[in-house]
């Protein structure tokens, strides 16, 4: 973990010290622990990172995570706890004890933990977000294993994608064997793909006609003919933790000028920033080229039209650094991205297209392979 | 929230402010509204609480949430980024204006919007966790949602059994189809049974043998014959956020006398520490009473043997309060609660048994309806 070693000096710090279960995406990037229970981890230069578990979960400890591990007797937790301490008081004196001086800490560490450790400490808050920072830059090893992921994400989406396209309309709804197609059957369809995957999906969004006018719709109810569908799906691998992120939009019959204008100008405008995606470019002129791009086709970027930013980091979280909206900065080697322009109308609905890769020196290397028709 | 309110006026605060996703089982108690990016909650005495959201997500909030909803741009987020604020210091300038007084925050209040927080307001810590304390005493809709989450539980969990049940051992090996029967097969059908209850499990266990003496091994690979398995799900509703939460231990063939022995022993003490359950009894005294069951039969409750807690409380939060281990405090009504003695030994195996209920004046209503056999 060199990359926190010199982080932690140049803060003139003793330690890192991070506190949380395995939900916080830093917690998990650096022990590789997965924890429903908050754990303790300190790190100090030149050293292994420690983390401290109860004693139950010491020996699963010890074989899954990349850290040293102690147990709660073993730091002393235990004790203090039967001195009388309150659990926040207890933790920091572990901490303090681990760290031997001034603690460096990430901008989300708990108020009530830190203002106990300012007591033994100095709390040094790492104002930059490094460890974010460290987890923007994947290894060859974790692009590998998003890559899987997406790989997963599109057996998935197919899937739904194939439910729609052989369904029968019915009075302008959608059915399968005489009975509606639901966003819930879809949904529920291509979770289950999704599990013979090892991946989990959580809020899919299946959502149709009207509901498409606004992003993060799940969506529900009956799967219309003739009106735009959007399939967002951002599946998670069970045991490494890392996320894939796709959309499509699709219409089963015949789209309204309107949506069909609004997807080529969409497909258009991803074709167009994935061409201009490379280390060195900033995410916020990324943004601002589709934004004028889309200007140029008649479409605004304010409360309708291009209401998101054009993409994020994904990884251990499903947004993450580095941001391809407004205010994003330089990408760099190794970010894995997504890019996903978007258009929004109510009254006429939504069309979004989402592809997911990796930034190289020279240009995006694209994950996403499945196929892009609006008409099934 | 009424309940809310007092606790902001006995700390002298003009405000209650979080920060932060869904993922935090306290914002989405206070707001119900479903999100992966952060907002920021503030509740002011006699006032409904309030969510602040990007543009894109308005309408879905002020659909979904029980809080009143302004967006960043009302809120004046979006001007004090123009104006070069940071995120953090944006975020708490606005939680300033909307609170025009001192703050009282949770523990988990990030530190780096703490530190900008107060240079508005004082920042009071909720140091004895009311929200937490709120969110442990279940009203009769959310017991209802629990008690339906785990009917789901229950149907997954019989379908892992009924695959373990009628599989066929070949050289000690559980066989299905002339294949081995694994550990990811049956969680892999039982997470299907929870997608077609509108829920998803997530690391549950299927443990089988020496991985039983760990009790958080979520197991791998083959079933085995004559060993202990431990299945503990604890399945969450996709839409209402709520957990459940059980465990049961089979064995194919026939099991060894220590482990049989041990089976008798945990099924008696969750008998025992059930019958005990009621509004006012200390979780502490329930645990040790198991404690020193445990001892009468001979088993330690140290680094093996019992080395778990009793019990937990299971709502927005798979683990929440109140504990029933060696420091919890008075049960009270409206209380839900899972009773879990377990016995772990390496060389051995475990042996857990889980059921979860609601405390009531007089006794454990008990959720939990399904059977307890060892032997399939």
């Amino acid at each position: 973990m060199n990359g926190l070693d010199s982080v932690i000096r140049d803060a003139g710090a003793a330690a890192y010290a991070a506190y949380g279960s395995s939900a916080d995406a830093n917690v998990r990037y650096l022990t590789r622990f997965r924890t429903t229970d908050p754990v303790i981890y300190v790190a100090k230069p030149g050293e292994r990172g420690m983390i401290v578990v109860p004693q139950m979960e010491h020996e699963r400890a010890v074989r899954e995570s990349i850290a040293a591990v102690a147990t709660r007797a073993d730091a002393g937790y235990l004790e203090y706890i039967k001195a009388g301490e309150s659990r926040w008081r207890a933790t920091a004196h572990v901490i303090a004890d681990l760290a031997g001086g001034p603690v460096l800490v990430p901008a989300t560490f708990p108020l009530a933990l830190a203002r106990e450790l300012e007591t033994f400490h100095p709390v040094v808050l790492d104002g930059a977000g490094s460890v974010e920072g460290m987890r923007a830059v994947k290894t060859p090893e974790e692009i590998e294993r998003i890559r899987s992921v997406q790989r997963a994400a599109e057996a998935a989406i197919d899937r739904g994608i194939t439910l729609i396209r052989s369904s029968a309309p019915r009075a302008g709804v959608l059915c399968r064997d005489g009975a509606p197609l639901t966003s819930e059957a879809v949904r529920t369809a291509m979770h289950t793909v999704l599990l013979a995957h090892g991946c989990r999906g959580v809020d899919t969004i299946v959502s149709c006609g009207p509901e498409t006018a606004l992003p993060h719709n799940t969506g529900s109810g009956p799967l219309l003919e003739n009106e735009p569908i959007v399939i967002d799906i951002f599946p998670r691998d069970e045991l490494s933790g890392y996320y894939a992120d796709m959309t499509r939009t699709v219409v089963k019959g015949e789209p309204s000028p309107e949506i069909r204008e609004m997807y080529d100008a969409v497909r258009d405008a991803k074709t167009l920033a994935a061409a201009e995606v490379r280390a060195g470019v900033a995410g916020a002129d990324l943004y601002n080229a589709v934004v004028e791009f889309f200007r140029d086709r008649g479409y605004e970027s304010d409360a309708r039209g291009f209401i998101h930013s054009l993409g994020h980091g994904v990884g251990l979280e499903v947004h993450e650094e580095p941001s391809l909206g407004p205010r994003g900065g330089a990408l760099a080697v190794g970010n894995v991205v997504t890019i996903e322009p978007g258009l929004y109308y109510p009254g006429i609905g939504g069309v979004r297209l989402e592809d997911m890769g990796a930034v190289t020196e020279t240009d995006f290397d694209r994950f996403t392979q499945y196929e892009e028709e609006l008409t099934l």
